[in-house]
């Protein structure tokens, strides 16, 4: 796992992708596969699949392929899945909301820790067994409370000032929903979901292909 | 625009952050902007900033920069976002929801026009005063009325049939929020927003920072 830090960010947004593939192949009571089959369901080449699981350690034997059980327990490891995460939603608007009801979640190890909105009409009212409390509390919360992961799904001109809270108080990892790119220092880590950013691409992609 | 469809998916996906960055500006009431200065802010090189506007047509002038309302509404018509675009929502739970509530795709020129859903708790109920549907009654819906985009917000157990449902009622733009890659001919295009995958790489990015 050591060798984790020196993988490219291409080959980490596959690694998704293979956990939810062998996933499926679990739940269809696949044992094992070979690296061509695989290749084949995900979309990738079997060489592709090879090397990029090589960037993490030896899976796979040859002539036998990879025991599928095996291979999701290490992917799982590798993303860092076996550990327990707590959750911090800042926004409890529909996106909010939407993440912290999201299916599956708890049980990938995220837990949803607590929920802050400043609108005082949503404060006090329950999600899920956590009731949304005072943004206003967000700093104090975080020095009381341990928290690995913020997530930001306030509008865009609060977006900034909630992820200095967050930076302030020690979290290094943010899921940005805010429709706007957030500044932070390097250790920081930032994925952001730009929702109309996607459905833009999508607008684009499909008129191209009707005039194409 | 005839050279659209040659430009790499690398520079689409970056167009609509040029569209964000340019409405941020006009909203400061900026109205123009050197490529550099606007390199800065968004954090390209001023030269991939010009060779991707150049994809599309001649931008800017040298020496004055770029007119922002300009290359705005410029970008606004390469997108495709002139139009107005019809849109069926199929799973009205948390992310159906949310996506049908998001502020602002109205103003986008994206019209919600159904939303469906199979569990009779919520058929009948309205959203932003949108009746919830019987998602038995989408095939009919989508012979009568014509709908451009269909977003995808059911588990992954559904998200196929009802891409097959969408795909033989001639929608070519799925945008898709299951956790499942679909299968669809070359002539529709499908853009994933992959939650979990996303909070996937943030764990893992944010954990190899901290080891690294």
């Amino acid at each position: 796992m050591s060798k984790a830090k020196y993988v490219s960010l291409a080959v980490i947004r596959r690694l998704p992708k293979y956990y939810r593939y062998l996933g499926e192949l679990m739940n269809s009571d696949v044992d094992r596969i070979s690296s061509v089959e695989l290749g084949k369901q995900i979309g990738f080449t079997s060489s592709q699949i090879r090397q990029d699981l090589s960037c993490f350690g030896e899976f796979g034997q040859q002539g036998y392929g990879y025991n599928v059980a095996d291979l999701y327990h290490e992917i799982n490891c590798i993303l860092g899945l076996s550990k327990q995460y707590n959750v911090v939603i800042i926004g409890a608007g529909n996106i909010g909301q939407a993440v912290a009801n999201y299916h599956g979640f708890n049980k990938m190890g995220y837990s949803i820790a607590a929920l802050f909105d400043k609108n005082p009409k949503v404060v006090g009212i329950n999600i899920k067994d956590i009731e949304i409390r005072d943004i206003d509390t967000l700093d104090e919360y975080l020095i009381n409370n341990e928290a690995h992961i913020g997530v930001i799904c306030v509008p865009s001109n609060n977006a900034q000032d909630v992820c200095d809270i967050l930076i302030r108080n020690n979290i290094k990892a943010i899921w940005n929903f805010a429709p706007i790119d957030l500044s932070a220092p390097d250790d920081i880590t930032i994925e952001n979901v730009h929702l109309a950013d996607s459905l833009f691409i999508l607008t684009y992609l499909s008129n191209t292909k009707l005039i194409g």
